[in-house]
């Protein structure tokens, strides 16, 4: 006989009367009326193994196995007694009456039971392996693996072809600090790895292989947040000839299909369109989470002769901006509640949290409570209560402040609100996966610090069909032809339609004033490819380990990566990043900067 | 109309009537008879395009067209005129009447001919973004992608999970020189860039993955030889619970379909299986090319009385071999050429090349051409004779050196005479492809220079069954459950079956004469997961680079690499490796060893 049969999880009343091989680890060991129950394990599931006495050696080997033992058990599976079924396993109305048990290898006990659900996270890092056993990281894994596999089979059957583009490579513009590799041979000069492959698909563009995808590792070396790691997966596509909406549909599908395949999930078809402009009109973010039923009243322009400089204030800037939030049945928020949130849009920035209770309209501004209200004079107050569309019960959250504090701060509290037990309670949250494509993005957005313009997505990017002309009149008025795909509020990708003539990439760079040297040493391969009937082209890239995230509920990007880094970008396992010797330090023409290297002999 | 409908390689006879779009590239243009023919080029192939004078503006565009414009064209398809097909291509038999054409993006003059088969690599490398739309180019990577998704396909229906493994890791002991990469978090500390995923795989085993593969790169800084790159891309398997035979089934399964879906070539089924030692005596490989039916035939035994030092000093020698290679016909070689097969065994360490011109058995020594016939006795000479089997017109070669020499000298001349033009006429070499498992390997080869044993394969191999012991007491004699798939002399890949019992691991550590704290320190995550109950679990890997060099006949592992390395390790498009500013060097807590750094200002 094989050293296995079948999985362990596998085992149903279809093999009832067979004799057959399992090989897996001890979950438990019961002793229960003179009989050892084993629940043996495997990645597919539980069985349970019943030891009896008769057979003597079998039974002094199951009294000699503790949990995580690794086993080989041969055995008939037979039904279990009525009344002991268990219909939480698929195994759960057999068992495997054991007729022969070998210890493949012992275990040590482990340091922690593998149900702890209350594990630190380094802990769990620590002894990833371990970690790594238990069921829901084995299930966020293999949908990692289905998720993968379901993109790969979209896309061949689009007739996407997998093009590996380098590891080793120079520096890209995307913005991030790079992860430096010293070369040995060429004396003080560096590799980077890859932010993402967005020069080399490019290429692959103009080189005509018309089709290009590839799931593959980015690296950024930047402090990360919670959602980071150093390097990650990026779902990164490119095509040839399709415009804007084709691009878009056509990755819409493919998520479809994703979602479908693998969490039997349907997901709206088509998915809503919000232009940049409104997003961040009505949510104050450029991922709205459309699960939430609440949104932004502008106010910005009925503040402006309010005798309150709080709101006149900002509502007479150039970059400031009022708004309020209105929480449906939200009078009913404690004050200590409000407290909580007041500290919370401090978190953004905000410096207090405005609010005006509606508790009876009809009363007029007796029939309002807030500490603000005395501020706003009637024409003010009326418009607002209309145009946010204020009820009895309702409560008004306001934010005023330059506009990025104000979308930033509201954004937040919206979303806090909105899932908050209240919210939920209230109805204020709604639908299980609430897709959505941004478009319309800005070409550029101020770098303030700098006092000038920056690509918002990258410099690669086309202007929208009309808008060239902007590029050199005013840029701040350049939209793109970029989008992005959001669901429930995280961003689960983002591309889109590049420039393919070299006169455009031109005056893109003069725009964000890259010098034309800058440009040449930093892109002229890129620029160079564009000579040469570059064709036109876009893509997008997806973030597998964001979109697996979401889709197995894991509360941490780290919960889907099978050996993730720290927040402080360490391996706990491995003990990497680690000091290396002299000697290699010195065939890479570098030395340490510390006065007291911290070697290895 | 969409910007394109199909590919121009696909349009055919089944299109006659039909208008379509098209967007490619213009290979040629030919003006003739008054009328513009365009041959249209894209990834899938050519099509005739014909622009007629009485659409005057189609034409007047048609007239600007140079090789390498990216254009869209619409048109009728239509039969190509009696005797003008063209039955190289699909679309031979049709052309498409332009009825309109746009320029999407003009090309300056390329620096080469994308026909010309002469161009250095240099220049390829250097312009590769063109380089790669040379047809032989895109097949390559086509087929390069079929094969990973042929690969793919088998492992997702046996069940085999992908998952990902770190980039940033901590130095692994592969044996070759690590690619570092220097932590801004951690002031001098390294990670390393993967020279495989070997450890992370094993650790998935413990952790009950039970079927793993990845399709992965490896990097490896060493000097390059014609077939190594910097990065590399392996698909890498580890599988528990199966032994080594089982192992070896279903991957050689795997390469016979990859074989027979991407290239509609069948492979022998079973697989020819040679020990390492046998693979050694006869062919003085480890991956003999079985094409070449040539072998050595082994005379040491015999050479050690003989009256002639060249060979009676290596047969008497501990390390010592001296074999004959019998080439059947080669009487006729010339003097010249066996000149020139003295200095290529040279190559190898070979101090000469001794030979015996076999004209006419029957007549004795006088039937023998040689010149060192005479210092062979006449009992040596008989039996050499007969073990070779020489007939009249053969001629043979002798090696006699140590053994390392030997083998390697001879095999090389055994390849060079077989697929010479003298070899192919003679029959020397037979069968298109010819593969072969070489298992049985030694666990550990002597490192002469410091007198200590090295692992074969790597440190975690597992030991024949029975051969346990001689870990302790004659580390040589140990075989391992490794294997190597060879096909037509290349290695294809190689794996083992990994110890899984720590005290095994143990005992292969002190045969290595590494220290309890080395090992600790180097591999202490390992030997920490071996402790709990880590399964029986073995695996290989594939090098997918030089499969598909095989596969495609290509004569460089270059030219199914996108954007290889050149074998100085440089990207001449990008131009990496590159200097860096002082400011990049200074967060990563490192400085230039050299007194003038290179650095950007």
């Amino acid at each position: 006989m094989k050293m296995r049969t079948d999985y362990c999880g596998n085992v149903s009343q279809a093999y009832l009367g067979q004799t057959i091989a399992l090989c897996g680890w001890v979950q438990r060991r019961r002793d229960h009326g003179g009989v050892i129950f084993i629940d043996l394990r495997d990645r597919e599931g539980l069985v349970q193994v019943v030891c009896d006495p008769d057979l003597a050696e079998v039974f002094a080997t199951a009294e000699t196995l503790r949990n995580e033992f690794c086993v080989r058990v041969e055995g008939l599976v037979r039904a279990r007694p009525q009344g002991t079924e268990n219909s939480n396993l698929k195994s759960g109305a057999v068992e495997l009456l054991c007729k022969g048990l070998e210890v493949l290898n012992a275990s040590v006990t482990p340091p922690f039971q593998l149900d702890d659900e209350n594990l630190s996270e380094t802990t769990r890092l620590t002894h990833r392996v371990l970690d790594l056993r238990r069921p829901q990281m084995q299930k966020n894994l293999m949908l990692r693996y289905k998720v993968a596999m379901a993109i790969r089979n979209h896309l061949d059957a689009q007739g996407f072809v997998d093009i590996e583009t380098p590891m080793l490579t120079k520096s890209t513009p995307e913005g991030a600090r790079d992860y430096l590799v010293p070369s040995r041979v060429h004396s003080g000069e560096f590799f980077a790895l890859p932010q993402s492959p967005q020069l080399f698909k490019q290429m692959l563009m103009v080189a005509g292989y018309d089709r290009y995808y590839q799931i593959t590792k980015c690296f950024r070396d930047e402090d990360l947040r919670a959602d980071r790691q150093p390097e990650f997966t990026q779902v990164d596509i490119e095509t040839s000839f399709l415009g804007e909406q084709e691009i878009r549909d056509l990755f819409e599908d493919m998520i479809r299909k994703v979602f479908k395949q693998t969490m039997d999930v349907e997901l709206q078809n088509p998915f809503p369109v919000m232009a940049y402009g409104e997003a961040m009109a009505r949510f104050g973010s450029d991922k709205p989470d459309l699960r939430v039923k609440m949104e932004f009243t502008e106010l910005t322009d009925i503040m402006k002769d309010v005798d309150f400089k709080v709101f006149s204030g900002p509502a007479n800037s150039d970059n400031g901006r009022v708004v309020a939030l209105r929480v449906p049945g939200g009078a009913e928020i404690p004050r200590s509640e409000i407290d909580n949130y007041t500290k919370f849009v401090g978190i953004y920035g905000a410096k207090g949290l405005a609010w005006i209770k509606v508790n009876e309209l009809a009363k007029g501004r007796d029939g309002l409570q807030s500490p603000i209200v005395k501020n706003i004079h009637d024409a003010a107050l009326a418009e607002l209560l209309k145009r946010s569309g204020a009820a009895d019960g309702d409560i008004l959250f306001f934010g005023a402040d330059k506009a990025k504090v104000v979308n930033d701060a509201m954004g937040a509290l919206r979303l806090k609100i909105g899932h908050s037990e209240f919210g939920q309670k209230a109805g204020l949250v709604q639908g299980r996966w609430e897709p959505l494509w941004v478009i319309d993005f800005p070409m550029f957005e101020l770098d303030e610090e700098a006092g000038r313009w920056a690509a918002c997505h990258h410099p690669f990017t086309s202007p929208k069909d009309g808008h060239e002309d902007y590029l050199t009149t005013d840029p701040g008025k350049c939209l793109a032809k970029a989008y992005d795909m959001v669901l429930n509020g995280w961003e689960l990708g983002g591309g889109s339609v590049r420039i393919h003539k070299e006169k455009v990439q031109s005056k893109v760079f003069r725009a964000l004033n890259i010098s034309e040297e800058e440009a040449a040493a930093k892109f002229g391969f890129l620029l160079d490819a564009l000579q040469y009937g570059a064709p036109p082209h876009g893509g997008l890239a997806f973030g597998l380990d964001r979109i697996v995230t979401m889709m197995s509920g894991a509360e941490s990007i780290r919960d889907v990566i099978a050996f993730p880094k720290t927040q402080r970008a360490q391996c706990l396992l491995t003990q990497a990043p680690s000091p290396v010797d002299e000697k290699q330090l010195r065939e890479l023409h570098i030395r340490l900067r510390q006065a007291e290297p911290k070697n290895v002999a």
